[in-house]
């Protein structure tokens, strides 16, 4: 006979959980594997609210199973570390994004690409190799093979740092791969949420000139005077998209309801690159012309590899650059993933795991 | 009162013209520039049949003004050079693509990319910078500055290295500028036309795996034997598509007829690229988890310019790469347009006007 989730493993866990596609999260007893040799354990302290959280335990995507524990965008302090673990030490400030595991031995994670592995398991919601389910950061503790475990730098406040792990990847690992990262070219960043005030920040830090686009005219004091932006688009004004077009070198689109290309190709330069990080559900439409007459492309990019992750992290940690959010306790995450649905946020909803979360027992 | 068009310049040239959006082309006679300072005369020997001509002498892509000369793959032996011309002389072998001006100050000019300048002259079909009607190589003499003007190296006969220039170019540039030409890459090529061939010419020249791409599966032995590619998928076939999932690095796709890229999306590896260099009249659907999942990309391209131009060309010479053609002369033109709307020719048709175009005087 199976055993029940949290007699599963030897380790006893407890978190958030969705029991169904309602989507609402109450307290959940479940397991965690013992530590095994290349495995890194940590205290949970705080765990970001990713939109695609809430995508998770609706089932808005299909492939939910419940209960889950969602959250791939936790940190905290480690508390055990396995015989052969190399990088890392009990007290360590550490982080786990949104995959632990991947095969390790095909061409993308040769390439230091897990992200891209077929293989590759995610953080929760996915079925680990060992055959259990994964559960997420909207729990008290934590267990990933050292190769999936960031180090957090000390002048990152944690309970900023989390957003880092998916947000941040999302919009640095683009602007890297698409050249996108040379001071003095001009990038936009369509949609001004989680990944948008982050890809103004590290765009920012890169030395770039950011024009935010967005289809909200009240968030243009904030996009410039708080995040640095040099310019704001109003998405809808065609006269403010007519004066730049052909002006910029890349577009950072963050916006996952459904909206046009087009318009933004236009503003592209020749060479210029779209490049999409979030998924509407319904196909673009692409007219090819656009593509052909001044080169452009439209390039798709999801997270980042383990080795650039930390890369970014160390990057946000030379530039103090960190998520801006707002921490709230474990029992306010219904409430939060309503007003998220709505985007009334600015700009991630951070859960205060090590204060707040109490165990049944 | 404005002068009739074989009075507009002084140098009486003689073509055949479309006269309406029947397309029927039918002698005419009009007049080029005289010989500027910076400019190369040439007597035009072979002008190669583009699809494009097609929809154009058809109004199908809108824009047309007849009477319309087309023509933009025209190749023949220069009669007479301006004072300050110093790349040509007397007797070279030359010939013309695309576009004959360009406005030489912008950022794409400055970066040798004139197809991409927006002041771009097609050499057909659009009014010049003195406000005359550009005319095409379905005709008898041609006038270009020397800066538009291509050397055609000895080694490559006339009447197949007319092609290269608009249908070799189209080609030759994305396998350059997206990194797909590399030795040992693995590249589709979807569409054995025109363009196609060109495409395997020059990716199996350049080192690269070469997979064929076709509706028809009467073209796999003519893909594999004559024209050296390695394997053959019908796009029809699910089960042909199925076993080459993932195993491509860059597509190019030369169809501009209706169809679907995910299909096409799904053949690429982790980085892959997508390259569209036909243009079908609807837009494409693209669903963006496509490209986020194995960081894809769909990038356009068009021509090349005028430095890539001559650099195909000479990588042309070295390798013996010529397009296949078939000899016209110019009263089989309306055959030949009729033929060319069924796909009716392997690969383009080329007409031979230095023996066959005769003038009404």
């Amino acid at each position: 006979m199976a055993k029940s989730m949290d007699q599963q493993h030897p380790v006893k866990a407890f978190g958030w959980a969705a029991r169904d596609s309602s989507g609402h999260l109450s307290p959940y007893n479940f397991s965690r594997r013992s530590t095994g040799e290349n495995d890194v354990a940590f205290k949970v302290l705080y765990c970001g609210v990713c939109h695609s959280d809430l995508h998770s335990i609706k089932n808005e995507w299909g492939g939910s199973t419940y209960p889950m524990v969602p959250g791939h965008e936790m940190v905290g302090v480690v508390t055990e570390v396995g015989s052969k673990v190399t990088k890392f030490n009990v007290g360590d400030r550490v982080g786990v994004g949104c995959m632990v595991w991947s095969c390790r031995s095909c061409d993308s994670c040769s390439s230091d690409l897990e992200n891209y592995c077929l293989g590759m398991i995610l953080t929760y919601n996915a079925k680990y190799h060992d055959g259990t389910i994964t559960y997420g950061g909207y729990s008290n503790l934590m267990v990933a093979d050292e190769h999936f475990i960031v180090s957090i730098p000390d002048n990152l406040p944690l309970e900023r740092a989390g957003p880092l792990l998916c947000a941040g990847i999302t919009v640095y690992s683009p602007l890297r791969y698409y050249g996108l990262d040379k001071p003095g070219l001009h990038v936009a960043v369509v949609g001004l949420g989680g990944l948008g005030h982050m890809a103004v920040k590290f765009a920012k830090a890169m030395g770039l000139k950011v024009t935010v686009i967005s289809t909200s005219p009240n968030k243009k004091q904030e996009a410039i005077e708080r995040l640095g932006a040099d310019s704001f688009l109003v998405s809808r004004d065609q006269e403010q998209l007519r004066s730049a077009i052909g002006t910029m070198d890349g577009i950072i689109d963050t916006v996952s309801a459904a909206h046009h290309l087009p318009p933004l190709l236009g503003l592209l330069k020749t060479n210029g690159k779209l490049i999409v990080v979030g998924a509407p559900e319904k196909p673009f439409e692409l007219p090819a012309f656009q593509l052909i007459y001044g080169r452009k492309l439209v390039g798709g990019s999801g997270i980042g590899g383990m080795k650039e992750t930390q890369e970014m992290i160390d990057f946000a940690s030379k530039h103090n650059i960190t998520s801006e959010v707002e921490v709230i306790r474990m029992d306010y995450i219904n409430t939060a993933m309503e007003r998220l649905a709505k985007a009334d946020v600015k700009y991630r909803f951070v859960i205060d795991i090590g204060n707040s979360l109490q165990t049944t027992e």
